[in-house]
């Protein structure tokens, strides 16, 4: 951590004390044979987050960055080991404000079983950011014989999500405007490297999976599967988790819920004799009970994605052209 | 790299292009087994690049932020070996300049040696971040034997620097404010683990090094150093090696040079027997031609920094309470 502004600084030196001991250095040092113990392969990974407001119903911007590093690794089949935390912290942001958001890094890592290995603290002017950004990196392990691979997702294969769609983006969406209060939703903001695990334990042969923490919510994820794997996915509307306030809300606004951003939700390729078991593993999970199928992967036109609506239409899933809406995560 | 903006990737692919196949995902994976072929520890590391301008005689914010995490990887005495980068960039930044950083980025790594894994792109609102920052997270391997450490700079020990200090806040300063073009420097950026990597096999004795990228200069690492390992540090101001313009700079500014961030510097600590071979290896390197000895270590006060000043007196050499110019870096 560099040196920046003192109050700031003391508020992660106590966020953190209890975690590791060279906080004040922005460097840190792991002995390769205690990482191979977890694995193979190291996985490398890094995200900024940026999402505004910087604390909303059911988290604030620290857990969502450390939550949204573990799912990364996790997704890539890694047990999440270490984290670091960059902040860029505008001039004048209240003390009490960096104090809760250092506290919820250092609370969510430690629920992680993650350790905080170093972090860096930048202050700029006045306006020069809106009030707090941060940057994590992540490293996990790799357990031997893990494969995971976008590419091995093929037709036939079934889809997976862990629980309902789009809490996070409309929880965001609704903190910043006028139905603020009115909607009664918070964010899905967790770490998944437990579930995942305990999905990669159950079925070994699962293809593939991918955090669906993106600016471009799952409609996003499966068009990256489709393109990568060359196949066709088909999903079905009547079967996505989409709470009631969530499509309430998405109404309003025009938008699908399969373009809301999640922060706790992974999709899943699985073969589908494996789908059963899929589904038991992560309802057995506090974050998998609402788990459910959304759709299949089909021979077909490389790279569409098509949705059988609830009117007995189809229409296709198009990847957003941008994210659909900025500062969501 | 998340779907962000499409010009935005697209620079970025083009210039990442021929380093890395997996340049659309925000992850990276790495065999232990081949990083263990440099070593038996890992070292970690991430900083945030705000500099303003981003754009600056003798590099940019790009250069700086994969120099930055080369030279604290390599002060550890690690290889560095992989980076990522994260990118909040404002919206409307011009697209060349997002090309022009990309480049750099690439550029830099590229003659480093280092890959960069993986990257993320993050664009925000007008107004909502100044131009671009960057985050680079950065690990490497500390080859077996190599045990520098703070702890073990003792009194007798020689304080050495690879060349011209300041020269890089000067530049920064001079760029913003109404001196640019007046004052022919240009900032010293640049990769060090190949000199640092030449004193280490040089000297394997060198107690410490810091790399002296921060916002506080040398004045800082000098701090550090003293109250880290509890001893004080004299240094002697005729010897610093301070260029006639940064000199002149610093005086019309009211500001001393030691407290003026580098970017392509290291303080390292040496037992007086070695001055001379450290300062040979160094000199033996374009980036160290310029290497001299500042000061050494001393019992007595621990914690505090003294300079003999040109005119003969004494003065304290304070840890600066803050950055001494926001934005430096």
């Amino acid at each position: 951590m560099r040196l920046g502004n003192r109050p700031i600084d003391d508020a992660f030196v106590r966020a953190f004390a209890s975690d590791h001991r060279d906080i004040g250095s922005d460097r840190a040092c792991f002995d390769l044979a205690a990482l191979a113990l977890y694995g193979d392969r190291l996985a490398f990974t890094t995200d900024s987050y940026v999402v505004d407001p910087i604390v909303f119903p059911g988290g604030d911007i620290g857990t969502l960055a450390v939550c949204g590093a573990i799912n990364d690794l996790a997704a890539d089949g890694a047990t999440p080991l270490v984290l670091t935390c960059s902040l860029i912290i505008e001039d004048g942001l209240r003390v009490e404000t960096v104090h809760t958001i250092a506290t919820s890094i250092a609370r969510a890592a430690r629920a992680a079983g993650v350790r905080i290995a170093t972090g860096d603290t930048t202050v700029v002017g006045r306006g020069a950011c809106d009030k707090l950004f941060i940057t994590t990196a992540g490293i996990g392990v790799i357990p031997a014989g893990t494969a995971l691979d976008i590419g091995a997702v093929r037709p036939g294969d079934v889809l997976i999500v862990n629980g309902y769609l789009g809490d996070h983006g409309a929880t965001i969406l609704a903190a910043r405007g006028d139905l603020a209060g009115d909607v009664p939703i918070e964010s899905d903001c967790a770490s998944l490297g437990d579930l995942i695990a305990e999905l990669v334990r159950a079925v070994p042969r699962t293809r593939f999976i991918r955090n669906a923490t993106t600016g471009g919510g799952v409609a996003s994820v499966l068009n990256e599967i489709a393109v990568a794997a060359g196949v066709a996915i088909e999903i079905d509307e009547a079967t996505l988790p989409i709470r009631v306030p969530v499509k309430g809300f998405c109404e309003i606004l025009g938008l699908h819920p399969l373009y809301l951003a999640n922060a706790g939700k992974i999709v899943a390729a699985v073969p589908p004799d494996q789908t059963e078991a899929a589904l038991a593993a992560l309802r057995a999970h506090p974050l998998g009970f609402d788990a459910c199928a959304i759709g299949h992967v089909r021979a077909g036109a490389a790279g569409r994605v098509t949705m059988r609506t609830t009117f007995g239409g189809t229409r296709i899933v198009d990847m957003p052209a941008c994210e659909h809406v900025p500062r969501i995560c």
